[in-house]
């Protein structure tokens, strides 16, 4: 029987994706403390990088956001491999939100708005996060986006 | 009756300012397992962005330290505000401290001293924290700078 | 006596560096909750700055890894002065390496694996943690790479 938060995802006609495996020599969770440590993901969505490129450059706000939803489902998608049961979260506590972005753009709280209304919505009052959101010169295989995550745990 | 770390804040002839709210879907503070993270905070005073631009650019070094300060400060008003009490901190565990710098740029630390010092100055041994600092190609609204901190509290 | 990740240390003919003092007003470690949090170390080797520059710029793949594995062993360094005996340490949580990087470089996994597959090697198991590698304009000093980290400890 899937958990009160899988029916909430099917509610809203969002699936899981796979989980990724790792991009390098570093595990995709550790859970300790407490606490569940996601290590960061990019937009990849079959297999490869989804939104390539750099805000205020070449890709558009709205591209932004979506690869912003794409990290945020392949969060979601390794704290179910990490938990087996998503309704074990009692709290996002974290988001890390790295934006690749020209020195001139401004919008990296919109941008991060993706993954953090996305959670919300599935997550309600469990998803209200801390965040950060940041530019940076590159992200990993040219992602346009990139996104961690603490969450606490019963 | 105001407490001793508001004591501090009087005798050194500091006022907390308002906490800022969220510039975008994402809380400013949660306190879970005995840590409260805070958001990051910008160089935001009286309602505006108060520094804007980048360090090793249009941005001196002492108005970067100013950044600082200012986003330190309003971190500050947020622990007031999740704690009611600053004295319930026990320990600044971590500052993250990111800078809008240029490719040749290499002072941030001394940018992020500009939060460190005050924090200790108000926080005492409390207030001795671990640190990042890194430069960032650009911030949300063209900040200089922006600060997350992960606080121990009792 | 040394103890068992010393003994693996001294297999690996690895040479644990003297801790480096903070480059400004924090300090290198926080222990807290049963984490332990190390500063941004940088890759200072015999009190310089041995590897600067740019990824994707003047600084090569290889060059960043050499710079990602003298972080890495400054990290050991500040773990080592923190808690006496590193076989204190339960597990590494996380990494977080910032690679200074060019708009068009995408190989920061690589960068960084330079102190993933090391930290991997010498901790064994305790060693698998969460990560996320970006891209920074520039990093102090003018740094190469910067890495903080988070232990689990017993």
């Amino acid at each position: 029987m899937a958990g009160l938060i899988e029916a909430r995802l099917e509610a809203l006609d969002l699936e899981l994706p796979e989980a990724k495996p790792p991009i390098g020599s570093y595990v995709p969770f550790v859970h300790t403390n407490g606490q569940l440590f996601i290590s960061g993901q990019l937009p990849m969505k079959d297999g490869a990088m989804a939104i390539k490129g750099q805000l205020g450059g070449n890709v558009t706000l709205e591209d932004g956001q979506a690869a912003a939803r794409l990290c945020a489902m392949n969060v979601l998608a390794q704290a179910k491999l990490a938990l087996g049961d998503l309704d074990r979260i009692t709290q996002l506590v974290r988001l890390s939100g790295f934006v690749c972005a020209a020195p001139d753009f401004g919008d990296h709280p919109k941008v991060i708005n993706g993954a953090s209304d996305l959670l919300a919505d599935i997550l309600g009052d469990k998803g209200r996060h801390t965040r950060i959101a940041v530019g940076c010169s590159s992200l990993p295989l040219n992602a346009a986006v990139e996104i961690d995550a603490i969450f606490a745990i019963d």
